[in-house]
């Protein structure tokens, strides 16, 4: 992972200059300092271990596994939010770990929690280090963090088992999903878990946070696939799962789900997996606007069939999909491509969906769905659309990275209502965004996409993009606390898929209301009574 | 509901002659003194509650809603277990609450929690009280249950409203099944949700105790249903629910959806309802074994199509079906009837399946259905043996009044676990409860059925015939005992839809193990500290 933005740094690319030119013309995007500093210019604070904690962590897992060069703490410093992005490209990397610590098993996880509850220092569990809510930084109750290390799982990424008859698979928490698949693969298996964040998110990362992935309308959510884990504390083990469903009082599964470090290290997820499909097929179909797509889409949802993946832009961002900027010509004005755009040049909404198995269950739900989208006002689009939206599923994190460096500035929020309250939570989100980064003299573009669909309701997913203005942290900081309000006085769940880390954590509390955090609290004690469980994270002070 | 025993008086049947000589030869049955005694003869104890106290909740909920009559104490006395059926019929309440309180709305049924917190008087809410694990025969730290309430919800039983966007309802908690399924019905909908005590339970109970409906694998169980929650605690309320799904932190519902009255009292539920199914179709088919059976079923959980309904008898219970009473001839021997048993004269086991939806849809997954039966070895046996089973649906809890009436002995014991293990949780349960009743000089008759499918696993329900023998309580106990050391052993869950109440407690503290109960206890405290809410109940001792 680069350290100072997103992924494998030969797959980054510039954005083409027509683009450049159209960020500047419409949102007065100008360049800046916006290059980031050379990692040596990085600024790490002092490590504040004593040499006894680093020898204690070395006696348990061994003197390589134990980390505490620069590079090192820089690369696990913070998550990928937009600001945590800024902040490190400008070098600024004040709450970078004291040490990074590599256990290799179960046993080595719990001796490095106790002895981080005896020597106080706090532990923040590190998969994938893909957070964009502030997951990764820990804060005291002065705001500063303590002493912390970041407990990296890396070498706990092993698939351990696969029951075929009960189609489940162990695995450890520090294996990244796409060794995952490919382990799983060459069994014939899949999770069928392709989050945005894919090719570097790890499986513990996936159930501390409650991931969703893109096809969750075929394979469910990552939580609904974790049928057992096992979960370190300071105060001992959680080991829970015994059949897929239960009445044996509340389902501990869901708290420990979430938990996001806060309440233990997940050391063992198992998960439902299915065979790899025989077949996949992504199609698009257009809406002539985002409420009769929405429409068309809780169809499916309540009635059937279902596509695996389900997904519909609203007319800004299905303007903006259209510009490809491989298409924009030398006038500087955008025009479709590859069949991605035909039949939209007037407007309207893009669906993109994409269906998942044997060919003939592909055929019959392909045709399934179509009746229903046909009856809701749907025109079929074709594969295009579908098929480039498929090549680039997991790139917007790279393109980010590509306005960064051309002085725009680029980030997502996101939320989750009922069908009936979704139009409310879109105007009122779109409004707070607008209005704030306006307000800064950043007017900005608001984009949305509804992309996890349940029959009581809908995700809502909307990406920004301003030119950075003088001060872009605190103009977003400021931006992201209206929308914030704006989910939650709309009747909003204050996130969907990404969780609370530090970044939601008021909203979550007012979400959860003062005896939801109490009881959050509480637990949290129980298990965590030094409170070294990536302090600041999730559970709102009492 | 009958005092003695279960559901309307006037559906009550004795069993047929021949039936009672069957039940002579095979399982020495013997008439004893089994009669319920007469409700005037029920001994209650005097009651401990002051007259401050009754004054107070007078206070709250108005005179005619605090009741301390013998009649409605012995009504609101335990749950229906056999053993709770065998101890009231003996005229035993030494468990009786001291008194019954009827609350209208949530802010009454705050009030009276936080005055029970002060007068240290004990809570037992009270739904349906078709209990049949203790969940309703609170106990103190020394075993005997101090002073305490039943908190009927009877009062609260509105439909407050319907969302058809969303498909979804909030309902009160004190609505019965059937009366929240007419409301339903008034506007087109169903919840779907019909397990066996469908005819007397609450919405409440259901969701206190992670209900599970015989059509669980077209609507899912109940806690799939319940997407919002409101819950009464001394300490507060807890509003939770503000999107189908989320990833703000650990799914707090799924903490109060099995908490049994143990962290607070549930005064709404908001679930997901249907549109009331055009048609319903019921069929059986016929299996060479229990395995072959499960092999069929597992295939439709794990790759579909899904009936509504999916179960499947083991051998014995195939057998024991077959013997319709009313088709036993004078010479004492069973013969099939009615197209019930055509198909299964030379054993095997039964699977029944039901189908609801469109009549376009049910065709189409039926025949999907049948290629998938057929290819696991089954044979079609038409409607029959499903309209059988379908027009008895709620009637076992009468049968068993029925064979406690003749001296017979009828339990069930449930449990759940994934694919691959459940022929080894199928033995040891079934050797548990054979070997321990037979010690004790009754050997049993012990039938199983599969009734609810996942991907990843399924439930074993067993229901045990035999002799009453001298001390059926206690031969009970030991069976009991028994099958759920078999249960915990062989890694079952201790209740897949029964729950935990008092008589599971012991084993579901080994199933979650001493930081799950500590977490659990963690949160009782929190929201409970003066430990009124059915205490006893659910939550281990630390």
């Amino acid at each position: 992972m680069l350290w100072s933005g997103w992924g494998d740094p030969d797959r980054a690319a510039p954005l083409p200059e027509p683009v450049v030119a159209l960020l500047r013309d419409l949102l007065g995007v100008r360049p800046g300092a916006t290059a980031p500093v050379a990692l040596a210019d990085v600024e790490v604070p002092e490590p504040r271990l004593s040499a006894d904690a680093l020898t204690e962590f070395a006696r348990i897992v061994g003197d390589r596994n134990v980390r505490a060069d620069t590079e090192t703490r820089v690369r696990h410093t913070r998550g990928r939010s937009t600001p945590d992005l800024l902040r490190i490209r400008a070098g600024q990397a004040s709450d970078a770990p004291d040490a990074v610590v590599l256990p290799g098993t179960h046993d080595e996880v719990v001796a490095v929690l106790r002895a981080c509850a005896r020597l106080r220092v706090a532990v923040v569990p590190f998969g994938g280090g893909t957070s964009v809510v502030g997951g990764l930084a820990p804060s005291g109750p002065a705001g500063a963090p303590g002493t912390f290390i970041a407990l990296d799982l890396r070498r706990m990424d092993a698939l351990v088992s696969i029951d075929e008859v009960s189609r489940t698979a162990v695995l450890q928490p520090g294996l990244r999903a796409p060794a995952a698949e490919a382990l799983l693969a060459e069994r014939g298996y899949t999770l069928g878990h392709f989050p945005q964040s894919y090719e570097w998110a790890s499986i513990g990362g996936f159930a501390a946070t409650r991931s969703s992935g893109q096809a969750s309308a075929g394979y469910g959510r990552f939580d609904d696939l974790v049928v057992a884990l096992t979960v370190a504390t300071p105060q001992g083990d959680l080991d829970l799962g015994r059949a897929p469903k239960s009445a044996a009082g509340p389902d501990l599964r869901q708290l420990v789900l979430g938990s996001e470090g806060a309440l233990g290290v997940i050391t063992s997820v198992t998960v439902r997996i299915q065979p790899v499909p025989e077949t996949r097929a992504y199609e698009g179909w257009r809406f002539a606007s985002f409420a009769e797509g929405a429409a068309a889409l809780r169809r499916l949802a309540q009635d059937g069939p279902r596509p695996a993946v389900l997904r519909l832009s609203d007319e800004t961002e299905t303007m903006v999909g259209l510009t490809d900027p491989s298409a924009i010509g030398p006038e500087g004005e955008a025009r479709p491509l590859d069949g991605g755009g035909r039949g939209l040049e007037d407007g309207g909404c893009l669906a993109v969906l994409g269906f998942e198995g044997t060919a003939g269950r592909v055929a019959e739900r392909r045709a399934g769905v179509a009746d229903v989208l046909r009856a809701a006002g749907g025109e079929p689009l074709g594969a295009g659309p579908g098929e480039k939206w498929e090549r680039g599923r997991f790139d917007a994190p790279y393109l980010r990275d590509a306005l960064l460096d051309v002085g725009a500035f680029a980030e997502t929020v996101e939320t989750a209502t009922f069908w009936s309250n979704l139009p409310a939570l879109y105007g009122a989100v779109r409004d707070a965004l607008t209005g704030a980064l306006s307000d800064a003299g950043t007017p900005p573009l608001v984009m949305c996409h509804i992309s996890h669909v349940y029959p009581s309701g809908a995700s809502l997913y909307f990406t920004v993009v301003s030119a950075q203005g003088k001060d872009p942290v605190e103009h977003w900081a400021r931006a992201k606390r209206a929308a914030c309000e704006a989910i939650v006085d709309a009747g909003g769940t204050i996130s969907h898929h990404h969780g609370v880390g530090t970044d939601h954590r008021d909203w979550y509390a007012r979400e959860i209301g003062p005896l939801g955090a109490a009881v959050l609290r509480a637990v949290k004690d129980r298990v965590d009574p030094a409170g070294i469980l990536n302090p600041g994270v999730l559970v709102p002070p009492v």
